[in-house]
């Protein structure tokens, strides 16, 4: 490969992170800091109650991605892990109904890549055990399964690995063609989550959704989610939501809502 | 991917084998032997003075490969270990003058993948700390480096899992496609190897090498290495050394070597 592809696919993939939710075991931790040092990967991310011993995942980084390990961002949930997040690729090892469209790594590679130039992008696996819960899954852009033989279940310090090596080897390749059309802008996860509560806020003052963390609510996140809003097409739900908690407040007579100003419900 | 090219799959990738040598972690071994799982590879090879300890192999293996850590074939040493084998794929994080043609897994695969009809393919991994040595990279038919950024050493266990899976998921693109076109049988290196001693035998004899282990020799070895002798190329040159050793004796008097029959040498 040449220098000046290495040199922008290094450029690139500091856009892309792994993030690990509640990893039982340090070493892997470990593992995925040295993988993320192999493959250009720009940080790693630790969704737990706390961080792993630090002298058991330096064992498995080694002194190379020492640096790695000692920033890693730990958050307590999920949401927050991926706010500023553009595209989510989750992995998931079961072979459920609703999975058996999961594509495998190298199928997504067309869609993923471009969106490296303009979005942080995060691969998101599960714990060892049980891996990604189906609440998790719903933050993904996709979902992906790592193809096996017989037995499913990977490791998780190879499955990070194998996608890791699956996004860098595929970026060098796509780079040497020199065929990077970057892909536009994705709204943040946090972004989202904050359009999420202001849609969930309209449809109860509506009358259409009955109460919080309603079925319909999860099937409009689910779809919103998976279909890759921009920022700006963010705008437009947003204002269209407040123009809807305007005239709800209008008609019980209640005071506007804070900063909604009628018509103007695109301005926000 | 259908049933029938996972099952194709299976059958073909019994054929190939992960040879480790000398490991010195026996996590990495169990790592090796969940990922033969994980990817439907035949057997685990091990060259080393003797097995690691089982419980620490097995923890990393799971209860799921445990059969095949059970089954691991242990040698003393490369050449009786690769005996078997018609087809050797080394690996080397190094980079220096000599290795800087090495291409990445996935260039090799068109390859690769063919000879798993007709052929067993070993898959051969160095040391941790130090990779394979120059002697040991003599016995490969082609030598990959895995790419990576900054830092190119990879972990034993993750080298492991992304040559697995390329060998694997390559396997099932082609066969989706309908398209291996098997590869004929090479020479086992088995019988390579019988044949260098011949080689060696007769070019002392005639005085072209001067003494055992001679620079050419080594030239040689790895110039009839890289070719991929077939079984057939291999039994001509056999003939030709007989021919040279019957020469050779006749003009110093000596015995007919055993099993030489003058011109009757292709019959060996």
């Amino acid at each position: 490969m040449k220098e000046e592809v290495q040199r922008e696919a290094k450029r690139l993939l500091a856009n892309a992170a792994i993030v690990l939710v509640r990893p039982k075991f340090a070493e892997n931790v470990g593992s995925a800091a040295r993988t993320a040092m192999n493959m250009g990967i720009g940080k790693l991310i630790l969704v737990a109650p706390e961080l792993p011993e630090r002298d058991r995942m330096l064992k498995l980084a080694t002194h190379n991605a020492a640096h790695l390990i000692d920033a890693i961002e730990r958050h307590d949930d999920l949401a927050a892990a991926l706010a500023p997040f553009g595209w989510v690729i989750g992995t998931s090892a079961r072979q459920g109904k609703k999975r058996s469209t999961c594509k495998a790594p190298r199928q997504l590679m067309s869609e993923v890549l471009p969106r490296l130039a303009e979005n942080r992008v995060a691969l998101l696996f599960g714990p060892e055990d049980s891996g990604l819960a189906t609440e998790e899954l719903r933050y993904c852009n996709q979902v992906t399964t790592i193809p096996t033989a017989d037995f499913s279940s990977l490791n998780l310090a190879q499955a990070v690995a194998i996608l890791c090596h699956e996004l860098h080897y595929g970026l060098l390749e796509l780079l040497a063609g020199g065929e990077l059309n970057p892909a536009p802008r994705q709204a943040e996860k946090g972004e989202l989550e904050a359009m999420f509560a202001h849609v969930e806020e309209a449809l109860l003052a509506v009358g259409f959704l009955k109460n919080e963390d309603d079925y319909w609510m999860r099937s409009i996140r689910h779809f919103l989610s998976r279909i890759g809003l921009r920022a700006k097409e963010i705008k437009i739900i947003r204002g269209f939501c407040r123009q809807l908690l305007w005239r709800e407040g209008e008609r019980s007579g209640a005071a506007r809502p804070p900063g909604a100003k009628g018509g103007q419900s695109l301005n926000r």
